[in-house]
């Protein structure tokens, strides 16, 4: 059978202050952080995890934070492998904040895989939560743009989760979605967060934490990102994966931590 | 009857970053904001609201950010209204962060009263806010020093609420604890956070926010405090603020707000 194969994929940066990339531990300061996304060449297809940010989507809702080229994006870095989006099989998504989403709208024979919960905040958020859910360019047509206010979220459990059409597949708790790819529920910073855990035949695991754990400062010191929804779920999310970690031998790939993002490999070079 | 009065009592000041301040918002920086304390006269009796810091205490869990002379303590506030700690009949903490409750142990001859779940809450706090309950002089004889770990904390529900003796009074929901004196439950901040409105003969309620408003900035952007157990629930209580404040025509005495604690009259200058 063949092995699997993961590439890291570079989406730019972004900047936060230290007090939202370490919440109430700080120190402030502006920091700039990498985004990134993994593809996984797996016998049953390409898995994308995350697709970063798109820069004028962003740039609209803040501006002067984004660092991205045109080889920064989904097309730019699948060009680097010879792939073009149209050949990505399956999008999962951490979670529906627009760094993590931006790059979905390209893959557009993918069927789209997140968390039931996840669906439910981006399309009905938490007051404090609406601008982190601005891009909703990920919908399927039947629901892009938005259903207006005054009708509400869709009602999808109504119809079943399959209401947006077969192109989604809407999950709850721990999955293994492909041999050896295993989606790790860690809530708190969204409702319905997903990390990321891939077996490959020539290393240790690789643990994608997403923003349950920004950096390894965020381990080392067991703060949590500024931004969350539960701050209690959000704890007991990165103990979880500190646990995993440990358990699994491991490798955590924190989502924007800028030092160990200097030591990533990245497309065109794979883990294996 | 006798007419109410409520003096402001200066406790000193603190420091914390904007981004601590107003969640997300900012901007960075280091404020230096006042805490202060109520006292309100009440053909009841004396009650005071929030006791501010103990300055050994908290210079010992985060040096470097108090200013506080002996004049800015509960013994040195009261003198200036010819007053002695054992003089208070009722003690009210908004919520029991080091902050706010650092003067309770000066009022020996005081009923305690507080929230349920905030005394579980201090008790057993969250692992993000143990920092925040650091000062623990205000607990009764029997938990001072507290239970030792291994005991966990005590279950006082088992024996009703008075285990703590007559000398402190647990308290859920909005209460009307004197006439004209209404405590508001606004919890998020922490799980038992209590504000407070007091009626006066000659002016327009007072609604002392406690730490779920802590400025006129966070009502104007709509931003709480860094610093909560519940973000939603926070929320909720800085609009519930709001709209009381409309409903009843009260002023809103913010908690760390530096710019309106310029306007306030401090005691020995009473409202009423």
């Amino acid at each position: 059978m063949k092995e699997t194969k993961v590439y890291l994929l570079d989406f730019g940066t972004l900047t936060l202050d230290g007090f939202q990339m370490f919440w109430n531990l700080g120190p402030s300061g502006t920091i700039r952080f990498p985004v990134y996304g993994a593809l996984i060449d797996h016998a049953d297809g390409l898995y994308l995890f995350d697709t970063g940010f798109d820069k004028t989507t962003f740039d609209n809702m803040s501006p002067g934070r984004t660092g991205q080229t045109e080889r920064q994006t989904v097309p730019g870095q699948l060009d680097l492998l010879g792939l073009k989006p149209t050949d990505i099989n399956y999008v999962i998504n951490s979670h529906y904040h627009l760094d993590h989403c931006g790059g979905n709208k390209h893959c557009t024979c993918a069927k789209t895989i997140c968390h039931k919960h996840e669906l439910e905040a981006a399309l009905d958020p938490e007051p404090f939560e609406v601008r982190g859910y601005t891009d909703k360019s990920w919908l399927p047509e039947a629901f892009n743009p938005p259903v207006p206010a005054e009708v509400g979220a869709p009602h999808y459990d109504d119809a079943g989760d399959d209401i947006f059409t077969a192109s989604f597949e809407l999950l709850r708790g721990d999955q293994e979605i492909a041999k050896g790819v295993h989606l790790i529920e860690t809530p708190g910073h969204t409702p319905g967060h997903y990390s990321l855990l891939v077996e490959l035949a020539g290393r240790r695991p690789m643990l994608f934490s997403g923003d349950a754990c920004y950096a390894k400062r965020s381990l080392d010191y067991m703060a949590i990102s500024s931004s969350h929804v539960n701050p209690r779920q959000a704890y007991d999310s990165l103990g979880r994966l500190r646990d995993l970690a440990l358990a699994r031998d491991a490798e955590i790939f924190y989502s924007h931590d800028p030092e160990a993002f200097q030591n990533f490999k990245l497309a065109p070079i794979p883990y294996l």
